[in-house]
Parts: C-alpha cells; structure tokens; sequence
C-alpha cells in the first residue's frame, strides 16, 4: 500500500484555485486516530473562506471543508474510545468539547485557520470525534458537523425551545431544512420562507405549518405578524443578515431571540439597538457547537431515524463545479463531495 | 382637607410644554392603594418621550416620569401585603410581577403609555409595588425604578455576571453608575470610560479599576482589550448606541454578552451581524424590569447599605430646569424632583 | 334567578364527610371574573387533603379540588383581559403568575389553603386564568390545572428536556401520563412502569418507547441500565415516594435530574445524599407551576391538538364514589366530576 | 539527576497502610507534561477513600490525594499552552474539562479511580491544568482544587447566588471556608454554624454576618428562620449528610436551593421528599467541578488576593499524623503537606 493520498488544497483566494495534491498518510500517536474520510459536505463558509471573506487570519495553500465523515483505520497508543473501524465525524471545532463557546477552540475550525476534510486522510485526537449514526450513509453524516450543529445549538442551546412554541426559518439551505427537521421533532410550529413555491412545497412536505414566498410578499414580517395573532414567533434562525435583520426584529415576539447564524444576503448594515430595546430581544450569534452538542444531536437523530436532505452528490475532481452548485443558490439542502 | 391635587402635564412633543395641572385625588378599590408621591427622578427616556420619540402610540397630555416614590396613604379593601404609612415605590411597568417579560407587562410603563409619577398622588395595585429599603430617603428611592432596576436585569439576570468578571460600563449616567456599584459589589473588575477626566476621578473613587477617557483614547476599544490581557469583557453596559456598539463588539470577549441599554449617541447604524455570528457574541436588549428584580435588587442595596448617587435636586416647579440638566449631559448620576 | 347556589364542603379529615352545602353567589369586582364551574377533576391530592396529611395549615370546612373549568358568566368593572361567555380555568396557585415559585403563591393554592372548585361557582381575579384550548371540553380541561402543569414544569422549566433525551414515567396516573404525552410531543424517549401488563399495553399505545412491569421486574432499575446501555435516563418524573426513589437514583444518568412530584407509596424514608453527590444527580421538587407555564403548556395542547387521558366521569352527588376509585389506584388517567 | 523519585502509596483500605515507595519518573509526550510536585492537601474524601468507604471501584495499591500544586519539569513535543517553569494545578478529574458532569470525567478523579498526587512527580495532559494565581504559595494553591472547586461550583454554577441572597455554611472545614469566602466576595450575606464559639468568633473575622453554635443552639434551622425574617436562606451548602440535612430543608426558603456536597455526620438516613416538594426546593449532589469553573475561580482569586485559610502544614513523612489530624476534626481551614 502506498504511503500517498490526495488532498485538495485552495491555492489563492478563488475558488476556481483548487487543486489536487499528493500528502504523505500521517501515523496516529498518542490520543490520536487516523481517518479515512469518504465524503464531504459543502458548506456557504466555503465560499466565504474561498473568497478570502471568511476572515483575515486565513492563509492559503489551505484544504477546505469543515464536514467529513470517515473510517477510522489506525489508532494511537493510548486511545480509549475509539478503535479501527468504527464510523465517525470530527468536530466542526476539533477543540470545542463541551461548555461555553471560547478563543481556542474556534482557532481550530477545520477548513478555515487549520487544514479541513477535502483529503482522503486526517489525523484527529478522539476528543474531537463523534460517532455516526448508525442508519446514516457516509454521505449523510458528511452533511452535518456544520450545519446540523448550528441549527441544534440555535434551537435547544442558545434558543430553549419548547413544544407550542413557534420557529421562523429562512430559505432552503442546509442550516435552515436541518433547523425545519429539528422543530419539528421537538414539537414545535415552524413557518418557512422562501423565494420559490416549488420550494415551498418541498418544506411543507418535510413538515412546515405555514409557508411564506418573500418574493411574492415583500412584507414577510407582516405576514409572520399575521400568521402569529399579532404575537410574532418565539425564535428566528436568521440566515440572511443585511437583507433580513429588520425584519426579523419585527417577526419575533416581545421577548423573543433571534439567532444569528448567516449573512447570505449581505453582512453590512445591522441592526438599530432600539428595537431590542424596546422589544426586550435577544440576538445571539451563533458558531457552529461543541461536540458534546454534536453528541446530543446525533442521538435526537438516531432515535427519529432522521435523515438529512442531500441535493446532489459530486466526485472529489468535481469540487469545482460543486462549489459553482452552491453559489447558484439553487440546490436545496446540502451538497455533498465523495472522497 | 382638599381632595385637589397637583399633577404636571406634557401637553404637546416639547419639553417645556409641561405644565401644572390640578386633579382630583383617586380612591383606592380592591387591591389598590393611594401613594403621596414624595419624589421623582429623571432618565434620559423623558426627554425622548417628551421629543415624541420614544414611541408612535404615546398621547399627549400625559404626566411623564416613570420613577417615583412616597407614601402609602389609603388602601383598598382587599390589600393585603402593604398599609397606611408604608413608604413604597411603583415598578417601572406596573404589571410586569415576575417571569419573562411581556408586551402586556410593557403596555404599562409609567410616564409613557399610561400616566406617570410627575403628580402628588397616584392610585396603584399592590402587586405593583416595593418597599423602599429603609436607609434610603424618598429622593433616593426614586432613582431607583428604572436605571436601577435597568443595570441589576443587565447585570445579573441577562448577563449572569460571577465575581472574578470584568464588566464595561460606559459615561456616567444613572444605569452606568448603578451598574458600577453593583458590579463592585458582586465581586467583578469595572472598566468605566467617560470623557471627562474629573467624572473618571469620581468613577475610581466609586470602585472602578481601570478608568479610560473615550474622547483622549478614541480607540478605547484596543485599550480595552490592553487592559484584559487581549481577551475581552465578560459583559458590556452598552448605553451608547451606534457611536459605540460597534467598539463594544470590538471589547467583549469570544462568546462574550453586550447588553443593550440604551442609544444615547443616536439610534442609526447598529452592529453587523457577523462579528456576533464570528465571535459568538450575545447582544441582549434589556427593557428595565420585573417587581420580582426590583425585590432582589433593594434586598442587595438593604443588606449592602448601598446609596445612589444624586446630582442634584430640584422642586417640582422647576420641572423644565431639570429635564435642561439632564440634556446638557452634565450630570454625575441621577437628578431628583421634590414633590 | 337564584341566587344560591350548591358547593361540596369536607366537614371533617375524612373523604366520607364531603356534603353539599348552600351558597350565595358572589359578586365579582375590579379585576375579578364569576365563573359557572363546569367541571372538576381529582388528584391524589385531593385524598391527603381530606386525610389531613397534606398540611397543618388547613382548617375544615373547606371546598375540596384545584382543578376546575367553566365559564365566565360576570365580570368586574377594571376587567381587561376577560370577558362573559369566555371558558376558563383557574391556575392551581392563583397568585402564582410567573417567576419563580413563592411562598405567598403557595398559600393560594386551591382547595387547600382556600376553598377549591368543588361548588358551582368561584370569583377569580382575571390574573389568575387561562383561556381552555378550543378543542377541549370542560371536562377535558378540568384534568389540567394540577397534573398538566406538574408534569410540564417538570419536564421544560425545571427538566430541560430535549429531543433525543430519554424519560422515566412511573405509573398511569395524571402526571405520568401526561408526562409521557409531553415528552413524545417533545420528541424524547419514555420508558414507563407500571404493575399491569394491561396498562402497559396502553401506555404503548400512547406512544411509550420502553415498557417495564415492575411488579414482575423488581430490579426496574437494573432494566432501565439495560435499556438505556448503562447510561440511565436524562430526567425521572418520580412519583413514587419511599418505594421508589432509591431506584430512581440508580436509574438516572450521571449528571442526570430526578422530578420529585408524588409520594403515592408513601413519604417515609428518603434518599441518601451519598448518590446525590458521588453522581452529581439534581433532585428537583415540584410544586405544580405558575399560570405563565400553564399557558405555554396550553399552547401545545392546542397546536398538537391533544387530548388528555378521561378515566370516568361521575356526577357531583357521587364525589364519595369518585374519591374512592381515586383511592383504589385502579384508573388510567383522571378522574373527572360534573357540576 | 536520578530517574528515582518518592510516592506515597495506600496498601489496603487503612491509612496506617500508607507507606514510601519508589518509583520511576515518566516523560511526557504528546499533549502531556512532568509535573514536580510541591505540595497536597487533604480532604475528608481522603479519609473515605482510605477506608474503603468512597466508592466499591477503588483498588490498592492506591496513591492518594486529589490536591496538588506543582512546577512543570518537562513537556511533551506537542503541548501549546504551558512551558517548563510554569507552576499549575491539575482539576481533580483531570478529564472534566468544561460542560456538563460526565461519567468518563468523574472516573478519572484523582487518588480514587487512578492514582492521586501523593508523589514528587505526575505526568498530566495540559488539558488538564490551570495556572496557580501568582499571589498564592504552592502549599496555598494546593488546597484549590477538590474543596474550592466544590465550593465554586455549588455557590455559582449550580446554586446561581445573586449579590444580596443569604447562604447558609456549616462547620470550618475546607470547603465550608472557601464558600464564605467567596460568598461574601460575591456580596452575599453568610449564616455560619460551629460547634465551637472559637471557631465562630473566626469565622466572623473572615465577615461571616450571623453566627450560629449548633451544640448550644440545637434547634439552628429555627434559629436561621428567625435570623432571615421567617425566610430561609437562598441557599444552603450541605456538608453535613444525615445529622443535618432534614434541618437544611426547613432552613432553606421556599423555592431554595440546597447544594449537597458531603456527608460529615453520615450517609444513612436522607431526606424526604415531601418537603421538597411542598416547599419547591432543588437538592443537587455537587461532585467537586470542571477545569472551566476552576479558571473562572482563580480568576476571582487572583482579583481579589484571596488567600485559603490553612490550618497546618505537615511534611510528607507526616502523613498519617496530617490524617490523623483531619480525622480528629479539630481543624479550622485546610490541612497541607509537602512533598
């Protein structure tokens, strides 16, 4: 067996820069295992990251993606949980295991300040891995260290959320059909928007109670207002940023929280504090989760044999064109890349 | 005895359109009881309610100030906690009792969207009402209602403040002070700013650690960050508005908590959401609070024999002298109308 | 019309001297509502009032229950909210509104410290109600007050559930039952005891995950490891008492919280401190809820359309007959009685 | 430099067994560091373990002690954080790193389930240390991590006290000590109980408020009645087990919060569950903390120059005399010894 495998590497701040290159299979030592990853998923931050939007400490050569899913195919000497074969997903943040958000921890996102999962092999500590559900594919576990994670953490850490209480999500990317999934799951009402009826159906086949086409009706927050008796919803997943953050202010109820989590429409602008104020409104902003949430997910999923919803699956050398899929905004759900 | 009694009216969106009128004293029912309002004090919400720009459903004539406190001197026939002779102070919003908040709750805050303290007597529900910590003086008391009230919510319910944290208040109007003291007393670091070195001399006299002048330190967000070892404030008293949310994001630590108070440097602009979403920040509006924080703050004040800090006293006739005082932005601290 | 009316009096610390007496009926004032009682249901509670060993502090004769709906026939002159033809039903502490519990809310508790729903009309004030969910009849809502709300706080406020979680119910009583409805609602595992396979067979059918009689399982402890692969359940609802709860330590998780609610089999006893400490387990007394949960609590009954479990219903003169099936143990939810 | 170094081992469950042994000094790797240590402390959970009474899973050979202080000697190729010279503590789990309690972490408590810190040298996981703050001696810091933690733990994290809120200690041991200290560092007001008016006149220097002999006073839960109103304390730090704890529930308010941290007086009996729940109290089992809590802790001690209150400091070959003394109960703070 060859001691080579391929990794693609973005080599400038252009997406269209990603190149195949051949990296020597790392030995795990210690704590760590190494990991045969045979899926990836795409994620907007790739686009941000391939931009050189994502932030100023990243530098390239650089592999890209936070998601993978993998085998594990050698151990160090001293782990404890995890043996060869066993099927796992590291940690969007590898060094976020559990309590609060911090520094540290975010310095490790993978795909971003240290290299990410477009490789066929990675080195992880086995604090950093979860398992994967057990009825979910490669491919299906690949979707969901960042954007499941997100929408977990928005929903049941940092949103609290109850059944009867009421979720607003926004479009159909991969937090917001993950944030539809879980809501629902929980026992809670969700009204969904989107720009395309065809869309709108789709969410409402998956469980949405209201649908809003903000396209068609400009004035979705007054459409929430309505739908609410006038209350407006107990919690926002707000994805938009510039585009949609008035309007989320006036969407959610008197108390509410609102958690941000995007900028898909554009990160300038923001927020008037008034209507916090006066409103009494938290917004929490939202970096992906700890792998003790990712624990906590994954067996909500596995208990409601929940699957995630894959757009469309490319090959390795396709990461071009599946990076072309995502900006086009058209997909619905996560797009996948087999490694 | 006359049953006539003095209450000041604004009449139209101006300041100086309050004016003395005469009413007649109420009869408390039930759960009620009549207060001789002894005291009132002033926030910078009067001027904006007075300006016409602290909300569209505001009506004039309207007797403005939500802070006040006096004497209880008849009761319903159904009270049963307070009597004759108790010396009280009413909740900012007088149905907001205990739990989260409520536009319901909201909907009644004095001196806005019903009529305030600026009057010798008021008729109130018990429920509505605290008793004044014995070793305060009724023009003490009175400034207690709202900016008090304000910084504990912001301090130790929203912002769940442990010894051993920094907090960052800002200038030194009544929520800044109040917020100064108690985080003192809870144990925490201050960092205050100003832009008078006399009133920081103040500041550091009350218990501030770390003192820094914003207008000689324009970039007082990097000296903020000098002064925490490069991590941040575990919370922001955030009163400025758009001069300085966006320094505040600057100042806080990763997975930090800016609770936002007030606008005094103007309401546009607002923060982009993508320093929350990147550095896990929570941005929490804060809209005074419950009679159940009030109860919790003045057993503090009570058991600490903590004093509020008056600039300057006024008589009721003097109403329009006082609100210019508190424009001119001079004051150190809270500024009290005698009734 | 009359204006008498009938009310059930215990006349003495024994069920069997429940008798009917004549009233005259109220009439309400300010803030307060008439309410034509429709319906009551009974809880154990109801069994330690009459027997004198729910507390000291209760005098004879006093209206029994807590638990009614009716309909709002007159309202007072300041009433707001409320108005006549509204179905209501009053929250099992009408003081407790929201926030935390309070010694003073604790002392309204109906059918205890003040005269309870067993008569056929009640003045409230307006606070203390809430609307019935549309899809309910009176007798349906009248099994909510006491065991709905109990088994809501338990799980939201003070268990923190979350989807994937797992849930021990014990029983079919009111709270258990209602318990496992909230938790499926909520998407979490049950598993639920009981001492008849018949029952069992039922609590499946609504939707139980795990089933375990513990008449013929003694060691249900044991099992719950077993089911749970060794890790023991996130939250107990105990309400077992002396009989129980030393399993229920060993059931939980690591970390995990046990509800205490009930001591059906006896209040002797307790828990050592040891397993509490060395399993870092929170042990959490409940004390049914404040009107705040209760509303929440109705509004997913009213999004899920749900509908509460009906043993019997009998009529008012057959309250003797109705506390004694109550005392058998033999019903599968509540008991409910007509007025 | 000899490879040799010192450990004290427990040869069977006596702590007359404890005796000298040699062993060889590890080298780090990885993440890991060498660790000399300087100093131990002990607690009344040395005595259990030693007894054989703390847990069925604890083997001889053992080394005890979870507390220890040290200098880093040597570091492993991959550490980030620390560097040689550095002086640090490891958490008593030493795998507990932040978040929730877990069962993985609590089985590497230190001189239990794995070797303790009773030895010259250790080989810890940098994850697994904080720094000593730079004001305390090795043998100050060596009292921090099982009895401060604990109290840390159950006055902020799990028992939430607010500035104001009364909390109740008991006797002058570590524990006890640490919570009156930062208890009143937090702005509390402290009810402390001792059998012995010498140890109370200290414990009112160090700014307990109320002072309470438990052998003169024998009914002191009615005397915490008298002292808080007729109230309860907020919270009660419960240390001593079945002698104290059926007190600790009528001493604690309606709604309170009681933190069980030791069984001092013995681990029989218990509590029943009646009064929690008539009275709404929590009773949560607290298992000493995560190094996140004990960061934020020296934070705290390191603004205040807090220094631990120790009682004696022994030699290493003193240590059944250190035992000895512990056991005897005559100490006031924390017992120390030098390695």
């Amino acid at each position: 067996m060859s001691d080579k495998y391929t990794a693609y590497e973005l080599q400038s701040f252009d997406y269209k820069s990603i190149a195949k290159t051949e990296r020597t299979i790392p030995k795990p030592q210690g704590h760590q295992v190494l990991i045969r990853v045979k899926a990836v998923s795409l994620n907007f931050r790739e686009l941000l990251v391939a931009r050189g939007h994502y932030s100023k400490a990243i530098k390239t050569p650089l592999v890209p993606c936070s998601d993978g899913a993998g085998e594990i195919v050698a151990v160090g000497e001293n782990t404890k949980k995890f043996k060869v074969g066993d099927r796992v997903m590291p940690n969007f943040m590898p060094d976020w295991h559990g309590g609060p958000p911090t520094l540290d921890g975010a310095r490790t996102a993978l795909g971003a300040f240290v290299d990410g999962m477009l490789q066929q092999y990675v080195v992880m500590d086995e604090a950093s891995l979860v398992y994967i559900p057990e009825h979910l594919s490669y491919q299906e576990a690949a979707t969901l260290p960042c954007a499941a994670v997100t929408a977990w953490n928005a929903l049941f850490e940092k949103g609290d959320l109850q059944p009867g209480q009421t979720v607003l999500v926004q479009g159909t990317g991969g937090v917001s059909i993950f944030a539809l999934q879980f809501a629902k799951m929980a026992g809670a009402t969700v009204i969904a928007t989107s720009s395309s009826d065809d869309k709108l159906a789709r969410l409402k086949d998956m469980g949405a109670d209201h649908l809003i086409n903000y396209k068609t009706t400009e004035k979705w927050d007054a459409e929430v207002l309505k739908v609410t008796n006038g209350q407006g919803v107990d919690l926002v997943i707000e994805v938009g940023g510039s585009g949609t953050l008035e309007k989320s202010t006036n969407a959610v109820k008197f108390g509410g929280i609102i958690c941000v989590i995007g900028v898909l429409s554009g990160a300038g602008g923001g927020v008037s504090p008034i209507n916090l104020i006066m409103r009494s409104i938290d917004m929490k902003g939202i970096f992906v989760g700890s792998r003790t949430m990712f624990e906590a997910m994954n067996r909500a999923i596995t208990n409601h044999k929940m699957r995630p919803v894959i757009d469309k699956t490319f090959e390795a050398d396709q990461i071009i064109a599946a990076l072309q899929h995502l900006e086009s905004g058209a997909h619905f759900g996560k797009i996948v890349v087999n490694l």
